[in-house]
């Protein structure tokens, strides 16, 4: 007998930019739940965000808007000091942008995932994480949003009546806090995938996040993933999309 | 007796970009009916394009998206030879941004204006003309589209069912065959309000186009506009917009 | 008898952008000393760095090379947590823009001014302030650097040997500790040119830095620095560039 | 007994972009003589091309500095209708900064090749040709120019006492009229390294061009790179670089 639990598996897709390319997104959306597809500020051309969302919506994976800082150069991985207005703004103008590609191949946004800097900065930056929740609040349906447990844009968005979704890295290692541990430290990925696949059952177990993030962009992406399922699907999981 | 004319008029607005204030868009929107929008690929900051569809939105101003090739620093005034897919793409990615920061205001957009290089390219470009109609086609409802009499785009959108709006440029001069006279020559614009008032009123008079378009980013925007509106209005000129 | 004090005056340039206008640049160039010209980055495209080199070589004023973060959306002035090699790199490739576009018109980079964020940043970090020096350090001559006294970037700039020159802002507010208030804040700024030039006459007459920076891009700053250089002068301050 | 013929080879470097890997530069560079290394308009932050400067410093491999059009999202492969004057610019400042960026490292810019559309464009184009040698006559030394025999680029740099490089693309199909086959059509490319290794050897011994080019960003570009330099070797052609 199995342990009735479900988990959404997520990654980030569509983190191509022209000629650059970057992850196996058909292989990845074969494995996954939810697809985080970036949405031009930190990667992702139109071309690219509109081929993407086109097998996403082929496979029946949820799209949802992967918003970062404006910077190419650095990925949306590094901290800007954004002002709260500006952020909300950008925030909209992307997942509006993504939502149009998404409905031109006839699917749409179905939640928000921060990436990268931003993610980790509005796990405790008030102002930044209250900026996200006001973009959320501007659309004409707030999305759900993705976001680390404990974090501040989790907790404001709820207290605003967004729903919220909890989320866990099985491939990145934690801080004792329940941070990330910074990219830039050599601990900060987790490379092995039967590793990975046993924090995920554990994780599942115990109940730790609704949704599970597997990275898209490094070599091993696609084994890092399949494996995880496999674990999770043996371990009696069930594997689905944690938006209806 | 009047001459039971409506005409829309429609300016360039949201064109600011950071730190870099273009024109005036307040008082520009006192004069309007129609405002094209910048969208970001060639100006507009996202917190820009807030502000002034808030304010489009706050007088009754029918907001457009002024979509345009990815050019920053050439403001989308140069031709660029992208490929048809990556054109539709941009111009999806760039209507959808636009509307959702249109929506969080309270508006949204009503209607298509392609910019500078672009808007003229696809007079002639047939290739490029096709992909700007493809983009409308792949809205959830596909918007009016503003261009020049006789122009490519125009006639392949009314081709595919789509409503176009012919457009006379009040302070620009034309070309024998009806084209814009590029703005590297020194004739390019009219700078005298009465010359261009003038003109509008013939142009109304004969029918010439739907919507009069007045630029919004020279030092004497303003006056122009209150000048050409005004001698429509005592011409007995309906001023309203095209979209209803 | 005057009080054998010298003073150089400088003010940032250079930072239109394509269609964006900002400041007089030929207006201000007949009142300071030294130019920070912006190295594309955080504003300047390279035929307006061209044109405003060309107007300094005419003019006999030395060109700095203005530095910032790769941020033109923000124009520099939000702080990016960019990794050291890269802002390392990011500072040699403006520095060598900017002096070939000098060295076009005659002209060469005299010395750098960080800029906006990247300048108030490297006051007290010590991670980016030793970048800017490995910079410096970098380039076939150091160049002598612009910063606040007591800054980490002079500190360590001096240790390595490179000539460090102490700046003031004549219409900026200090907090209490020296360091410049943030604009975000109303009394950030200082709008009148009567007290602007009362604080340079004291703070020249104090010995309070060798260089006093003056905004070329707010509407009244020709006429901020005409009346502070006015000022200086009368009270007997020689105004004259720092580097030979 | 050998042939006596000396050939240069070449191909395109420092094409990365923060995240975005393209490319095995190290691997490259033990096979070409010449590195045209990215500028920063169409690919390559500031950090890749000083790893790469570093690479080619290390094997004295020649650095030129590879221009383009200001398009990242394009990588440079689409004609942009710039300005000459502006595009003079451009070439000063990409110029500049690699030089920086290379004599951080020990090394310094030895020649100039125009990237993807660019090079395609001032093949015929009269206006963005001599806008590019203007730049070439700005610098402290004019740089040597790679180009296509026959190209107007090629020419207007000779009338102005440039030297001039021909070249011939080792992997590329050529039209009847001698320019490239153009990217978009499916016979672009060779891709096959023993066709293009025969067809190295007969440009050899044609004397076809002085440098030969091969791509460094396909999947397979090291072993094309291997094959043809191995075919050359043995066929008695000396590999060395145009520049002293």
């Amino acid at each position: 007998m199995g342990i009735d639990i479900k988990i959404d598996l997520n990654a980030d897709l569509g983190e191509s930019f022209g000629r650059w390319q970057l992850g196996d997104d058909p292989a990845m959306l074969e494995l996954i739940t939810s697809a985080n597809v970036a949405a031009g500020f930190h990667a992702g051309d139109p071309s690219t965000l509109r081929r993407t969302c086109a097998e996403a919506v082929r496979r029946g994976v949820v799209i949802g808007a992967q918003v970062g800082y404006r910077d190419l150069a650095g990925f949306g991985r590094r901290f800007i000091d954004i002002a709260a207005d500006d952020l909300t703004a950008d925030v909209i103008y992307q997942v509006g942008a993504l939502d149009a590609i998404a409905a031109s191949v006839g699917g749409r946004v179905g939640y928000l995932k921060p990436h990268g800097a931003l993610y980790n900065t509005i796990v405790d930056h008030e102002e930044q994480a209250a900026a996200v929740v006001d973009a959320l609040l501007a659309l004409p349906t707030p999305l759900p949003v993705l976001g680390l447990p404990g974090s501040a844009v989790l907790r404001i968005a709820a207290d605003n009546g967004i729903r919220t979704v909890t989320e866990y890295f099985i491939d990145r290692n934690y801080t004792d806090d329940g941070r990330l541990v910074d990219r830039r430290r050599p601990d900060a990925l987790i490379d092995d995938p039967d590793r990975a696949a046993l924090r995920a059952v554990e994780a599942a177990r115990d109940g730790r996040a609704e949704s599970f993030c597997t990275h898209g962009d490094s070599p091993g992406a696609v084994r890092m993933a399949r494996t995880v399922r496999t674990a999770l699907v043996e371990a009696g999981v069930a594997i689905g999309p944690f938006v209806g």
